[in-house]
């Protein structure tokens, strides 16, 4: 994941940035994580471990969302809790079935706010298709929380045979998105700054478990899906570049971004490639089934702006290049420190 | 779970009360949750799910831990996290066998701290026989958290046949505690308020797995086993005559408190009933195994103090009622408002 962790010093504290999904918390991950923990599951970095339990095939995720505002164009923390978890199952191929959720809750919330919360996770459960069937509730004094913080853990069922992995691309295969990058990113942060966009821009949060099961009726050879939450589309691109040891060639002009979001990020001098999604696929495909994995997408209304990004190479093993509108080549990395915080 | 909830007003706002485990919890776990979600699993109350997934009985918790201190006399957030939620699979009657951890780091926490947290979280996996699969980590900024707050969520197997339930108890059934109660939470507030005992007293946390199941082996009959944490015995016992509908006797002479606890809750005015455990059982037992079920769990070094504490009548059904040592009864209720708030 990352180049030559440093021992901890006492000096070390935590910064922003290694919440951001870019190089920083891959750093943490690999350095306090994965050699804390051990453990051969936990360092697949896969967004789901799958393992066997009671002869069943499972896939368990778990992550937390921190979001400000709690509501914003598109969306709310709860909505975005139930679709993160239950995105992070279905990229795996997973069909996801139950959620927990554990809210850790500021003295001085309002209740109406956690009911409001509530009753959106309730129908963002019903539209995925899964059931919320345990819970927790603890309360921080106030100062010591932000009104509310949402934990969600999944638990889907993967289906015989299906093995996707972001270890699994070979030279040769597609890449591809199934909709416009960074429009989460982008509401999240019009929100913050008070931007006003002609159109208005809302954020992508959806659930993806029938999209990623239209791609993989489709396309049962399908290697890896990701969901390029935060650390965008970039942190997915070099995380699968490094845990498949292949390089990765995309194009810009085919990257589909929103006039919006490119204005947004020109005004503010992001890299869209770093901004969050929380509503799209990336997928990687063996290339005979490239044409055949872009009309399942776009056979989808999630999918219809789906499009090829690029390639899977021998070369370079662990680099991602773009290739600008203009033809010139530039290496894609994970995002430096932190753009925007608290996005999800 | 609670006496005629009232609606919600646009004044009412979360209390550290909320998080107590008692009254407060209790009314919002039933008007905010439980109506706000539906479902039926959830509205069981019970300290797990248990759901069927790819053939298999899956046991499901989650819970978060927002402790003060993050370091205490026996144990950390960290071990406490993963025993917690081991705990909460074994009382239900399942097997734990994966983890998963959500981390919530306040900007600035020292790298150090997490590092041994997460060091002793590996240990405590360890000894609980789980693995921790997956993870996330979120950032947040300085002041909007509390240096770090862990949810860990949980996956076990459920032997078939096993149908534990807070529901099951009947009238002539027996009540045990594997040990003495509120070790956990006089060890919190010993640290807070700087008290010095002549014996050092230290949090009970530990992983209740193999306890829960010598006592299973030799008592297959049991209806039920609670970890009584927040809210402490008074809670689970609460909870368990107004789940099964039938009234629960228990004297408090047989409740094996120890002095130093006793001592703490004299000085601060506290119901020992009311304060947590974290290594303890409440099992209910058939009137015919409850010396069978005594001597299973004095047989393991977790259970030595092991006592029968009382009775299922079927008189007064909701109602607990504890005998003291003079003879007199009295109604032991929900703890009402906040004891010791961030207790786990």
């Amino acid at each position: 994941m990352t180049d030559c962790p440093l021992p901890l010093s006492s000096h070390d504290r935590i910064l922003l940035g290694h919440g951001s999904g870019g190089r920083l918390t891959a750093e943490l991950i690999e350095r306090v994580f994965v050699r804390g923990f051990g453990g051969s599951v936990l360092a697949r970095l896969e967004d789901q471990a799958t393992v066997e339990a009671g002869g069943a095939r499972i896939a368990f995720t778990t992550d937390s969302f921190v979001v400000r505002p709690l509501f914003f164009p598109g969306g709310d923390i709860g909505r975005l809790a139930v679709h993160g978890t239950v995105n992070d199952l279905a990229v795996g191929g997973a069909l996801p079935r139950f959620l927990s959720a554990a809210f850790i809750l500021e003295e001085s919330l309002p209740l109406q706010d956690l009911s409001r919360i509530v009753a959106s996770m309730r129908e963002a459960c019903a539209e995925a298709g899964v059931e919320l069937v345990t819970g927790d509730t603890k309360v921080v004094d106030r100062g010591k929380g932000d009104r509310i913080f949402i934990t969600t853990s999944g638990i889907g069922v993967v289906p015989a045979g299906r093995a996707l992995s972001i270890s699994a691309a070979r030279a040769g295969d597609a890449v591809l998105v199934s909709g416009p990058i960074g429009d989460h990113g982008i509401a999240i942060l019009s929100v913050r700054e008070g931007l006003e966009f002609t159109t208005a821009l809302v954020s992508d949060t959806m659930p993806l478990h029938d999209l990623c099961s239209v791609l993989l009726d489709h396309c049962p050879a399908t290697r890896c899906m990701r969901d390029p939450t935060r650390g965008g589309l970039a942190s997915a691109l070099v995380e699968l570049a490094s845990a498949s040891a292949v390089g990765v060639q995309i194009r810009e002009e085919a990257i589909p971004v929103r006039p919006e979001v490119r204005a947004a990020c020109d005004l503010f001098g992001l890299d869209p490639l770093h901004v969050a999604c929380e509503g799209r696929i990336m997928a990687v495909v063996p290339a005979a089934d490239a044409e055949r994995a872009l009309a399942a997408l776009r056979s989808h209304p999630k999918g219809r702006q789906a499009a090829i990004i690029g390639k899977i190479v021998a070369d370079d093993p662990g680099v991602v290049i773009m290739t600008s509108r203009l033809g010139t080549a530039r290496p894609v990395g994970l995002l430096a420190g932190e753009q925007l915080p608290r996005i999800c």
